[in-house]
């Protein structure tokens, strides 16, 4: 890690001298078991690990490499401690000093602000960019075209969201709804923020996209980490203290010991709340809207639409060295053996093949899929969750 | 093996002296994959090894168990060298001298007409039953009736098949018409047979149900050895010759020897063609119809069936250590590792989990399996059939 931006390795594409862009660090919150996706994911490998889309990539490669001509090497990873290794394996270029493993999960409060902290430490004057490990979006060029923006409006002072024009008119999101332009160099684009809102019923998310106002929340963020640490400390000042307290620790020696101490003190509270809310209450969040294909892989169904160039007749088929025979079938299989999968005579089925446990479900159910894994924690068969 | 049936061990239950039921010894040919049933049922592991209803026997032990009260220990089992190891695992009573391995597959005419010629050189008033080892009977006390109403009547010079009672116009069994009611002691419900005839169309079925003239061939019968062997001689001479030597070497140290040079040299030709049809163009068949319940296990349907009393709400849950969860699902699971299947929203699914295959199907498909594991063999892919 450096803030010292002049070696050919670290300095991102698109960058000139004294552009906001040299001041960018991204940070990959790496977590979230992906319940929704067991029995492939799961705690010990949650969906970020999995190669969900076909692509050769794991959804957490995949973010990092769509990350580095605008970061090069400045990333940073907030992860479990239990994947550490996974991690590291599948992101060999990260410093050891650029993975934030969390002993126990915070919520995104505590570990996007370490690692804006850290950042603020290392450098006051760094723009930040939290985008989590477990998203597919395509094409990069417009994704970062967006973070460009992003940068730019962020280096004029703002918490700077990426919203999602909305295709349909989606109950699983929450919605950012955009006021005035910004006059801002580099972000013809940006946009205030007017507020927040939580996930609609269908008829509200109908009249949001037919007002052409209201974006997707994402939950991508672009903000100068001084500006970050700003509304953290005046909304949640014990939180604050105690990450004030371990980034001053991150680059010396002390840095595991005062995290042991520290990380279990803090309290539980969503980014949302603790920053982005009442920052954009003050008049201190714009949002930049992309237009790139978004999908936040939440269930097996998207995990099929995500794969529609894998097909082996009418399903859709996820898996390196997956052997699958099918007669009269479609959906989606997904498999991390090398059994023999036969399908005959099934339509629309969802089927997850894992070493321990196997799911059949259908693409209109796999919502229910958290269902099974409630089921089976109540039952006490956690071995396999 | 014996002949001598004064000892307490051997006598069977009902056989008064010189009672026909003396003379009785059951064979078992235990062959057939089971291809409909793959890939629990395969190659290597046929469905007769395996506990298909849930009862806590496999097919070939609950065969064994429901004739061990009309043959005491005299019986042969009939099955391909591969299935040595697992047949004697499973009935570990059984004497090397009656086990009849067939080091290549020869069709139902070799196989059980070796039978009769080991039972006649032992003894030639000796009276076989030939019962296949895939097939599922109940109650056992109106198999073991019928059995003995056939003993019966073969001793009064009859191969005497017992027919099923058509429960309803099946068109995938043959059919057997029964003539004149015979006259002999203890078999009051035994008849002539006319003919024989082949799996009929739906209409001609109903035909058949409705006469009340026929009844389902489930291929078992009881016999004199020595009738046997007459329409053999008859009819396959060369076949005839072949397993006279065999036989006449059995009981000698020159068994592996003669059967290992002889064997592979015999026609192909099943019973049916071989003895049953022409027997009843010469007037010597006779049927006595069986009010069991029977099920030759044909499918995964009929699995299910077979095992309304194991659900897990309304999924048929066959496999021991089985640890299945279901939503809103329906079907059967048929498993033989201790994977968590989990169920979710999905109707009348057949899914067979293996450790090396998995098949997932739906009831009314289950027929198709064949064409699954047909595929499989087409594309090279030999090592889980």
């Amino acid at each position: 890690m450096t803030t010292d931006n002049s070696t050919s390795h670290d300095s991102p594409q698109g960058a000139s001298a004294d552009s906001p862009l040299d001041r960018f660090i991204a940070v990959i919150p790496a977590g979230g078991v992906g319940t929704r996706l067991w029995p492939l994911s799961r705690a010990a490998a949650p969906k970020f690990l999995h190669d969900l889309t076909g692509s050769g990539s794991t959804l957490l490669r995949a973010t990092y490499d769509r990350l580095e001509p605008l970061a090069g090497s400045r990333v940073l990873v907030v992860t479990g401690t239990a994947h550490r290794e996974a991690v590291c394996r599948q992101l060999p270029e990260l410093d050891e000093s650029d993975l934030v493993l969390e002993s126990e999960p915070k919520d995104s409060g505590a570990a996007i602000g370490l690692a804006a902290a850290i950042l603020y430490e290392r450098d006051p004057d760094a723009i930040m960019g939290s985008f989590a490990a477990d998203q597919v979006i395509s094409p990069d060029g417009l994704f970062q075209d967006a973070v460009r923006e992003a940068i730019h409006a962020a280096a004029a002072g703002k918490i700077v969201t990426i919203g999602i024009k909305p295709t349909h008119p989606a109950t699983g999101f929450g919605y950012i709804r955009a006021g005035d332009k910004l006059s801002v160099t580099g972000a013809p684009n940006a946009h205030t923020v007017v507020e927040f809102v939580e996930k609609p019923s269908e008829e509200v998310a109908q009249q949001y996209l037919d007002s052409g106002e209201y974006v997707w929340n994402a939950g991508m963020f672009v903000a100068p980490v001084s500006l970050m640490l700003k509304h953290l400390e005046a909304n949640q000042p014990e939180l604050f203290a105690g990450l004030q307290e371990i980034a001053k620790a991150w680059d010396t020696p002390l840095r595991d010991e005062v995290t042991a101490r520290v990380w279990p003190t803090l309290p539980k509270i969503a980014i949302d709340y603790a920053v982005a809310e009442p920052a954009a209450a003050a008049g201190d969040v714009a949002v930049v809207p992309g237009t790139f294909r978004w999908d936040d892989v939440g269930d097996f169904a998207s995990v099929g639409r995500l794969n529609s160039a894998k097909e082996v007749d009418d399903v859709t088929v996820i898996g390196e060295g997956a052997r699958v025979f099918t007669e009269n079938a479609s959906g989606v299989v997904v498999t991390d053996t090398k059994r023999v999968i036969a399908l005959i005579g099934i339509k629309d089925v969802v089927i997850v093949d894992t070493p321990d446990a196997l799911l059949v479900t259908t693409k209109a159910h796999s919502q229910r899929v958290k269902a099974a894994v409630d089921a089976l924690k109540a039952s006490g068969d956690t071995d396999v969750l």
